[in-house]
């Protein structure tokens, strides 16, 4: 493909945006551990490295004497800013506590904790299927069907690469619909059931894939284009569908994630004939996903698959609880269930 | 004030929204623990009930066989819908594990489990103060102190009902602000060092406060619709300026919570001097803070105080990465910090 120089501007600014915080799955980047009142990070000015506090003694005296500042060399910022040479550093004594694996080495992510990995349940039924039983059922049913036949046409086989374009997408409805209900506690003063939170971790499990698999596939720059377009188009629509029927909306994505798991059902086809290999997992599954340390891609795709079942059955459901006449928060969400 | 057709209409619609989930503070409905395979609950037809959820047995037998539908009468729905007297109950054998406290007892709560439990830092220092350092700064104090001015000529000393009001606004800028930092993580494929994390926790804890002050504080029918109005006009203007500047967005929000942290400190007088009664502290607050069984209002606000202190330190820290002109995900999130 020819590249314009538009091209290779939007491309450049793509590319740049790729930028892992999450050390890597080959390289661990310890975490420099701090104490509640003194700590820094080492500056590390190439791909997402951390920085140099100084923390600043906090005033005791009174309720509004400024903090203490500290003159310093303007470290170089990435906008090239800094204010007359004097860099406030302003650190506000927040430390992360040390974190450990089981196993005594340090924990490398900072976007989970060990609290949050888990053993996926592998004996989820990947075969079940809501029929469609309504109109808004066959609604959702078609769409969804009707969705399938570009993605099919765009990816083809190409089921890592799919992987990863649609986790951007599946990512969204869990926390569209968290935000709803979250803002509908509020202003109603009611409980939520705990669904805010289960649609809050669906959103987050699904994130998790995607960050799985961006260890393994890597976005080419027109791919990460038309995630920027599909994830404006599909935030609003669904914002939208969510609050004018979350009925249709949890079926929609029961739906999905039924797609979803005939998907991954064909990628693992594609692993165990040879078409793919099977490399080892990454460092990130490993933990998240509480696997062997000799884990494979089969392995890691099993488990995501699972994930996504599990999702079905959420979804379908809240979509059920919906069509009972009922709020979500009159029926227990399925929480601590992986 | 005299109540026209259409004030009690809206009244009504808003006092019939005040329905509790959470068992109640003095009543603990117990959750019947079910099986995976086989579950039930019991029909309450009166305040935020359970439902009969009949398991429809999965088909194994292929991808898309229909569940077996059981016919049953139609239970009345809120709308009053039934389909020809045939309701097609579909239980996803999604089950909630058996949950109990360290004493044995059931856990009643839905909305938050027990490792969401955790005893508050009251180390923390509460008089600490950002002095405004650059223009957006003083914008942002500035701004919020003129904000100060119709919030205390409407609650007075009412500190009670200005936290159960307040912590509804309160409660929207952590859901937000996780919410744009999730979406971007989607579209850049890139980490977040745990701070999308970090804010949904803030807005959660801030919705935990909201349902404790509820418990002691009932909102009035135009508290009500003060609540409406506000929160659609806060949620879209901070959902702009997060896009527009996160640093001012964060300092925004951490000059509201020194501001918080001076109104619970008020409260505490109150109660202190006796002309707010000290009441024994609801179960809800009792089981989410780890308090003591005999727990007062005292220990309540106390603690809430010390969460506010926290978000305070939090938002001040994450605008002070973006001074520096870094995002957040390259200094790790204060998570598992409380």
């Amino acid at each position: 493909m020819k590249h314009s120089a538009l091209c290779y501007v939007v491309r450049r600014a793509l590319v740049s945006g790729r930028n892992c915080n999450c050390h890597g799955s080959a390289v661990v980047r310890p975490f420099l551990a701090a104490k509640i009142r003194q700590r820094s990070f080492c500056v590390d000015g190439g791909n997402g490295g951390f920085f140099y506090w100084k923390r600043m003694m906090a005033s005791q005296a009174g309720p509004s004497m400024p903090e203490a500042e500290k003159k310093e060399e303007s470290p170089r910022t990435k906008s090239g800013k800094s204010e007359k040479n004097v860099v406030v550093s302003s650190y506000w004594g927040i430390s992360k506590p040390k974190i450990k694996r089981e196993d005594g080495t340090e924990w490398p992510w900072n976007c989970f904790m060990p609290r949050d990995t888990y053993k996926s349940n592998m004996s989820i039924d990947l075969t079940k299927h809501h029929a469609p039983k309504n109109f808004m059922d066959k609604v959702a049913y078609k769409g969804v069907k009707l969705l399938r036949i570009p993605t099919d046409v765009f990816f083809k086989r190409q089921y890592g690469c799919r992987a990863m374009m649609l986790e951007t997408v599946a990512a969204v409805p869990g926390m569209v619909g968290g935000m709803l209900l979250h803002l509908k506690s509020l202003r109603k003063f009611q409980q939520s059931g705990g669904w805010i939170k289960a649609l809050l971790e669906e959103a987050e499990n699904e994130r998790m894939h995607l960050m799985t698999m961006v260890e393994l596939v890597k976005p080419k720059w027109y791919e990460r284009l038309l995630v920027l377009a599909v994830q404006g188009v599909f935030f609003n629509a669904f914002f939208v569908l969510y609050i004018l029927s979350p009925k249709l909306a949890h079926r929609v994505v029961g739906y999905l994630e039924e797609e979803a798991v005939h998907s991954y059902t064909e990628y693992l086809k594609d692993i165990e004939s040879g078409v793919v290999e099977n490399v080892p997992a990454p460092a990130i599954a490993i933990d998240y996903w509480r696997l062997p340390k000799d884990a494979k891609l089969k392995d890691v795709i099993t488990v995501i698959r699972a994930d996504e079942a599990h999702h079905r059955d959420v979804n379908h459901f809240a979509s059920d609880i919906h069509f009972h006449g009922k709020e979500l928060r009159e029926a227990p969400a399925p929480l601590s269930y992986h």
